[in-house]
């Protein structure tokens, strides 16, 4: 992976040496931490924006127009679009994803797409790292769609600067829309398809909606101590005409302002930042920690005393964390 | 949630006890860790199997079809039904499906709906802390069935002892789909909608490609030591009219019965019980040993020196695991 000639291509914007370099950060290669760890010590400048919505509501169309837009006025533009639903249909639903011809005028745009593979983590882990390369090739933004619905793709769009959650007129139920805890993690709605018979209605409502969970405080991202306090965005677009795209193009930006003016940009990046040194932390205190205690063949006991009923997991994992602190203080 | 008496209203066999004792497990209320710990040392039986498959493949169906034959045997059945896809759907899906009465002749039958809170690894758990529940409460068999597709329906699954995949004859390339890992967590394949054009060509392909990868001896669950290496079963049902649901039902028992005898049974509960264990234990020291690192400041100083270009997270995870170590051995 790290063979300097490879590298040296990626880093002269080699649009090949990217693909083949995300392809090792995606199968996890020898030598991939490296890489990341180098592109982690580069300059970065991209913004990550994940929409997600349920299947059918035209997100790739939002995206492709969204592109085409933003490429026009000279942005260099990638896309990485997941399908943690591929187990089943195999990626399918991406496979005649219309590709954007590389001699589109304007900026630079690199189109991936990413099924499932392995856990629910690892698709959420290779999407994070697939964006950093991106980031470090140059790109200005990673557009993270997902096909499909479900917590995996909340995870996934968990990494991004921006959410866009995008509904269409079928979807029904607002209020049921926001009881699920959409609204906790979306930065602004796009209501597509806005040609369709209740889309004002869906607009009016989640506008109410988002209004009345504003004057209660309860939504996480907008700051308290502000002295206002701006509700989520509800764009009505209609990507297939291009309605409004440049609207939401627009909402995007001045989000963006907004947020890095008033450090909630920052604030989440380092958050996620810290999920992601806990969740590296308890990967080596697992592999390390933990299988010094397994070899001794405490777990394996302790694990035949709970299938029999004579103990349980959570006294067994109490128990083995304080022989792992008296081992230590031992020393 | 200990209150002796809904405990002993529960042990007594009371099934509006089992609700409300499994609401509190669902919602993870206060005292529900004593009370899993007390399930945990109490006699258990219960088998669990895992349905999993596309949306639209009959597994309601199928479900309720097998439990039929189930408690007329006189087993006493429960059924989850979980929707991991509810932050849109509002596990509608689920509302409108149809509940045996408490009439039924022969075993006890208790059905849950689970919908998606939080994230996907808290459905995982929330999903096998009822199944020990139901098990605790003395049902024979829970039934796990996931109400769509993705890797959150896997990881549900993982924690069962028989998984069966339910594809139908429009689930098209199979070598598609055993491409995708489904045939590594499978035990048994179902073509449901066996009356359906290209019921019997997905049948045929899928003993092919299963015969193959047996020849090939990649299949994890196939011991690699015992004479005979057994294919996996793929059946055909018809649950709308009962067809072939019978043998289903002999195919459980009788891969059950191997399993037992040949030990896959016990390794893969224990294997299951050691992933348990190991998560209880690195959230330990994600909450106890990490937060005291996390207190001076080290933690917070690292990752605005990754947000600035100058370290990576894997460099700071690596340096804050030795800082703990080192911390610990200046007893």
């Amino acid at each position: 992976v790290s063979s300097p000639t490879l590298l040296q291509r990626f880093e002269q914007g080699d649009i090949r040496a990217l693909s083949r370099i995300i392809s090792h950060v995606e199968n996890e290669d020898d030598g991939y931490l490296e890489l990341l760890s180098h592109l982690y010590r580069q300059p970065r400048q991209a913004v990550r924006i994940g929409l997600t919505g349920p299947p059918g509501a035209g997100k790739s169309t939002l995206v492709d127009g969204v592109s085409r837009i933003l490429l026009e006025a000279g942005e260099d533009i990638s896309v990485i679009a997941v399908d943690p639903s591929s187990p089943f249909t195999g990626g399918a639903l991406l496979g005649d994803r219309v590709r954007f011809k590389e001699e589109t005028q304007g900026g630079r745009h690199y189109f991936r797409s990413l099924a499932s593979r392995g856990s629910s983590g690892g698709l959420s882990r290779a999407t994070d790292n697939i964006a950093l390369t991106l980031d470090g090739f140059g790109f200005d933004l990673v557009l993270i769609e997902t096909v499909g619905v479900g917590q995996v793709e909340l995870d996934i769009v968990d990494n991004c600067d921006i959410v866009v959650v995008v509904l269409v007129p079928e979807s029904g139920d607002t209020v049921q829309t926001l009881k699920a805890g959409l609204t906790e993690i979306a930065d602004i709605f796009v209501v597509n398809k806005s040609d369709r018979p209740g889309a004002d209605r869906i607009v009016t409502d989640l506008t109410t909606m988002l209004a009345l969970r504003r004057s209660q405080g309860t939504h996480p991202s907008v700051s308290q101590t502000a002295g206002e306090t701006p509700t989520l965005p509800v764009i009505a677009t209609d990507a297939v005409h291009g309605t409004n795209l440049a609207e939401l193009v627009a909402t995007f930006n001045s989000l963006l302002s907004r947020k890095k003016d008033n450090g909630e940009f920052d604030a989440r990046r380092r958050k996620q930042m810290k999920r992601k040194v806990s969740q590296l932390l308890q990967q080596r205190f697992l592999t390390e920690t933990l299988q010094k205690v397994a070899s001794k063949g405490d777990v394996d006991r302790a694990i035949e005393s709970i299938l029999v009923g004579e103990d349980d997991p959570y006294s067994t994992a109490d128990r083995l964390f304080e022989q792992i602190n008296l081992a230590r203080q031992s020393c």
